[in-house]
């Protein structure tokens, strides 16, 4: 038998939609592009740059096609997805989180060098003086007589209470501690409210990022008093980015979910101030069993992440709900049940930890009834978690 | 650079457990094969058979080290599985879910058919008449000259209102089905209560489970007034196990979870009618941010599946707690925080969907203070999805 022929949908480029194994994840290529273009025109519209995050999709072939219609480049949170998006050819890579170990910045730097002919460009996010040195530290180790700079933020805690130092003095240690170093560029403030993105209300939205916006500006007040320039401060999601792109504040976007909106975002009260998206990632699955008062599908929590909540049947409103999950099961009520081997089509309740559960996704054409497939796309950064 | 580098964790067998780069999903080898031996032992003293779970390792080589100590075969839940299983040398392998698409029965047959001469022992559950004839139909379309025989359980609702036909007359319908076909034969009951496995005290299982016994007994006196012989009851799981093994009714015992023992089983008030088991799987992680009043950590739910509950911090207690979780973050607080850079290691919450994130298992000897590597475990199954 060929090697692990089961994790490849045996489906092709060219066949009917109806040829997908499930439970498979399907890319709807007409919204999916749609949604690029709006975010795009968006940015450029407000004068902000976009750079999605790739933690989202994982790909690399996303990546290039983002960037093709206008991205700067992208985000990633991990040195191993650094290192797949930058074998996937994307020259433009911002860590937008904290590495502190030595031998994971070290990993990070040999990336870096080893393409710096091809003109890479490398950022990162810090929050402690020793991530700092360390970083100083692994460049020296890997490259003692190179010359080349890695672009470095510092992250301001904005609410999120997760990494990020407190906003005001607190950053001034670090942006001190970067100056120190030559072959560190200190370029900005990391600045991302995660909870405020799915605050429901438009209302509770704006009111989370008036605070933020207060943050960093006393942040970027006290680094200035103290003789340094903010040149850029990057954040926002995709619940937000039409708050920091009007803010005058934030000169970059780092939206990932806006490519194919999940259930989770699609609950949000829309904001007039930013587009709305399509949903155009989907997880197709089957009935499998029908017993009194219940369908079950072939899809629970492997093929599709819960952790902000069930996925919705697609189409369907309230008259099929999914309504419990299991590894490899989904149970499903609803006053019309589906037939024994229907196919159902799942939006997943989170994108970004769904994707990650995949090794392709399959990109259709022509919608997900009638459709064709059309590529086959490599999550290439899928299981890097290093 | 070498393809996709980054899924696999640099260290090697040999190595200490220091050099594990994290965060990584590490198997305790001494726990791990104690809880092995307890569990095998108790199968045998009770005269049952033994077929674990492999949905929860997904890995062939944990696979051939159960059925090396005693285990019958294994179960899995998806036809991708079995194929994984197959591949890796097991040779009993039964689906113990419903597989109804002719396409699929098809891709099952053809590895039953392929690996014939090598005496391989493929057994499904159904739970409808379509199942059973999509069943027939691909044994007759892949091998239409063959004689070989594949068993069938029917699965029967036993309160986890999932898969399965109601207990009683139900299964009449499906066991004559069944008789109509030569290469299909009929070989018991399936009966799992899913649910009963999590709850926390032994008084709440044994009452579920009482139930249980009584839904399997009038089936299978149904049948029997029909002239059909229910030959075996197959079910359990890894908080029930004790009562099905000492019940005279069920025959083979399903049980999984218990070669690594994760958190949310730990809660269960312990059933002195079975034995206990050690963690023996953990997630490596290590402090990435030291903030006032938390830590945080670099593992979050792309490294362990949080549908049953958070991780706990090993060795901690109470002095440190995994209190939010996102995506590759871990939010930790408590009245001993760890440093910068600290090595912590968390039980998860749900080892099947944990290990399923993972590419690798690290198997550690001599314990996580000062273990060396011995083994990398391919998790050869993980994305066999369909």
């Amino acid at each position: 038998m060929d090697q692990q022929p089961f994790r490849k949908n045996s489906v092709h480029s060219g066949q009917s939609v109806n040829a997908i194994d499930t439970p498979a994840l399907v890319i709807d290529l007409d919204a999916m592009e749609r949604n690029l273009r709006v975010m795009q025109r968006f940015a450029d519209q407000h004068h902000v740059k976009l750079r999605p995050h790739a933690k989202m999709h994982k790909s690399a072939a996303l990546a290039q096609q983002q960037i093709g219609a206008g991205a700067v480049g992208v985000c990633v949170q991990k040195v191993s997805e650094a290192l797949a998006m930058a074998q996937g050819g994307v020259r433009d890579i911002y860590v937008s989180n904290e590495i502190v170990l030595l031998s994971k910045l070290e990993l990070l730097v040999s990336v870096f060098i080893g393409l710096e002919s091809q003109n890479i460009k490398i950022s990162i996010a810090v929050d402690s003086l020793e991530g700092i040195r360390n970083l100083a530290q692994a460049l020296h180790n890997v490259d003692a007589q190179g010359s080349a700079q890695i672009h470095v933020f510092i992250e301001i805690d904005v609410g999120q209470a997760r990494c990020g130092v407190p906003p005001g003095d607190a950053a001034l240690p670090l942006a001190r501690e970067i100056a120190l170093y030559p072959r560190l560029h200190f370029a900005g403030l990391q600045a991302y409210h995660g909870r405020a993105q799915h605050q429901r209300t438009v209302a509770e939205r704006r009111a989370t990022l008036a605070q933020v916006m207060q943050d960093v500006q006393r942040t970027r007040d006290a680094l200035k008093q103290a003789g340094f320039t903010v040149e850029l401060v990057t954040g926002a999601g995709s619940g937000t980015f039409g708050i920091e792109a009007a803010s005058g504040i934030f000169g970059e976007l780092q939206a990932g979910s806006y490519l194919f909106m999940d259930a989770d975002y699609a609950q949000n009260e829309a904001d007039p101030a930013q587009p709305q998206f399509e949903h155009a990632l989907f997880v197709k699955s089957h009935i499998m069993s029908v017993q009194p008062g219940r369908a079950v599908c072939d899809a629970g929590h492997k093929s599709h992440a819960i952790d902000s909540g069930l996925p919705r049947v697609h189409g369907r409103g309230d008259d099929l709900r999914y309504t419990s999950c299991s590894d490899e099961h989904g149970v499903l009520h609803g006053s019309t049940l589906p037939q024994l081997g229907e196919v159902i089509w799942l939006i997943p309740g989170h994108c970004d930890p769904t994707v990650n559960l995949h090794d392709h996704m399959i990109g259709v054409r022509g919608g997900l009834q009638h459709g064709v497939v059309e590529r086959i796309i490599e999550v290439n950064a899928r299981g890097a978690l290093t």
